[in-house]
């Protein structure tokens, strides 16, 4: 579908190629190709799908920055809001080599060159093939420094599509009842984030009884049974492309006491961390807040994932909320606090978050209720 | 979603494993080392998406083949087809280095890895970083000799998606009418595109009037007036994997004189291509039957696209039909037969059928009428 001219930050594309380059340039970096994807929407506004042919920003740290597609895809680009911006749009035919004409128009012997982070192999290939002798880069290592630090009109548009996915977890009790399976349950909820206000289903996640102890189980055949524990994970992504993404867990009457104990030190580990959000806290700390929690209560084996993963444009980007990462929080920063915790072959829990930092803490985008909804059975 | 456990040919897995791996010493290559999308799910029935961890299965040309995941996807891996394979699947922590794990199970020194096509840029350079001194090719040289000669359960396969997608054309005339915008119809096709057996919707596209001159128009709020011509070209995938394409080109109401000429032409030159399927002609040659038919009558400079594109796993894959390509084509090879003429600012046609090569010819899997289709006004 083509792009929606109200993307948030529409009116900050040409600030934003500006800083990119100029950020490149401080890295030495002497041009960056930049593919189909996130960073071409966040660089452009530009939607394209990637495909075999070569589309491609390039962003020379000297010299103006070009778009170059496809002949065939240049009256797309030129209506997306790459076609309002102050740079060349360079179509090339079937039978033309487009790493080649991109060779030719950067200066001779650039000895650097910077490749978003999903480009194809098949095309850094050509690439390395059309630029011999030069070094290779990622891309990432520069936008997502940018890319990050949401602005006020990107944590809206995220605080919208948190809104969205709350609306679908508040009537989950409409459809996830004991005798109908995931799959059916899950169709009913897929429907539910368009009629939300998505334009994409990103995943639905309805992991019930022992599933919910598959951290990534989809969807299958089981029929929820009363009891079950279920483990709901949601997403899509709006018109302007910032995604949603909220767990709840879920009982189809009474669970078995031990779940309960189970998710009574989730919630409050996943609460202890939203609550220690804020400037300046690291990544692995905010991720031992709640793994000291579940590890203390003997559940430490069975938390199996980081805390979280960055969101924007993306539904996984920077920044990881993981042990390791030294990274110091900063506002502006989007990502998820959804520990869990997973007991292989009996059932599963996990509490899901997205939350923004700000200068005064933590902002939770999901605000529906952390304690264990249990439903008729 | 997960997989079908009923994909085609999901009994030749381990056939095409292992002609994967003798192809690929064959050809000189170390490992290969394959990413979620097509060529994993061809080799193991495995339909992973892609994501910022690694998933990876390494086909060393010595030793046994291994799936290595984050462990949190275990369960789903090995709940999939891949689980039923007599190969290894290996988890690795959050924290853990997933290539250095795969460098350590190879022989030292390999000299050549190849990645998949689709292998993103920075996991290719963090294989790279874990294989120093090697050299790296591209494993589509190996597997696309494989995927692209289609086996009768294959061809079966995108029979079946391809009488699901005549069936949305013929009904076309329900949505398709003046007044109505094009996103309007576009989003009674979707719905239709599922209705009609798909699992997916891939794409679709509806260019009306003047938008019907950009090929890869998507939609748009265009209110579709009588007289006009209109592209559609729509696809999707069935729950085995397989796509559908197909393209007609319909006019809601009497459309101007110079459009029914140039549809003639073009009916003409699509016909005489999907008549001219047979082994042994070359994808360049096959696009030439068509192209010189619109060259003669003029609209030569307005077919600004190969005649089309190989089909099976992806709507997109080889063998592609464009000039300069000598491949001569054989029996199992399917692939989209599509030519259009565009008259920027004016209008465009587009006739597309998936076509198989057989022994005796094409075997044409799209059977709807290629007369204009002229709708109630």
């Amino acid at each position: 579908m083509e792009d929606s001219p109200l993307q948030p930050g529409a009116a900050d594309l040409p600030d934003r190629l500006h800083r990119a380059r100029r950020a490149a340039a401080d890295a030495g970096v002497g041009a960056m190709f930049i593919t189909p994807g996130a960073d071409l929407r966040y660089l452009t506004g530009y939607q394209a799908t990637p495909l075999e042919r070569l589309t491609c920003l390039v962003v020379p740290s000297e010299g103006d920055p070009f778009l170059v597609v496809p002949a065939l895809e240049k009256p797309a680009a030129e209506a997306s809001p790459a076609g309002a911006l102050d740079i060349e749009i360079v179509g090339f035919g079937e039978t033309d080599d487009a790493y080649e004409l991109i060779a030719r128009r950067l200066p001779a012997g650039a000895p650097l060159f910077a490749v978003d982070n999903q480009m194809w192999a098949e095309k850094l290939l050509a690439f390395q093939a059309a630029l011999p002798g030069a070094q290779v880069s990622l891309a990432g290592d520069v936008l997502s420094g940018l890319r990050m630090r949401k602005t006020p009109a990107e944590v809206a548009a995220l605080r919208t599509a948190g809104a969205a996915i709350d609306q679908v977890h508040r009537r989950i009790g409409a459809w996830l009842k004991p005798g109908r399976t995931e799959r059916e349950v899950a169709r009913d909820i897929a429907d539910a984030i368009i009629a939300a206000g998505h334009a994409t289903v990103d995943f639905v996640i309805v992991g019930s009884g022992p599933n919910g102890a598959s951290p990534h189980h989809e969807v299958s055949d089981r029929v929820i049974a009363p009891g079950d524990p279920v483990v709901i994970d949601i997403g899509g992504g709006t018109a302007d492309g910032y995604r949603s993404d909220s767990t709840r867990t879920y009982a189809v009457g009474e669970p078995p006491a031990a779940f309960r104990e189970l998710y009574e030190v989730l919630r409050t580990a996943q609460t202890a961390q939203t609550d220690a959000v804020r400037p300046g806290i690291t990544a692995e700390q905010l991720d031992a807040v709640g793994r000291d929690i579940i590890t203390a209560a003997g559940y430490g084996d069975h938390f199996i994932h980081r805390t979280g993963h960055g969101i924007g444009l993306e539904t996984h980007e920077e920044p990881y909320i993981v042990a390791g990462s030294a990274r110091p929080l900063e506002p502006g920063m989007a990502f998820s606090v959804e520990p869990g915790i997973y007991l292989p072959g009996t059932f599963g829990a996990r509490i899901e978050d997205i939350v923004v930092c700000t200068e005064e803490g933590g902002e939770r985008l999901n605000l529906t209720g952390r304690d264990l909804v249990v439903l008729p059975s």
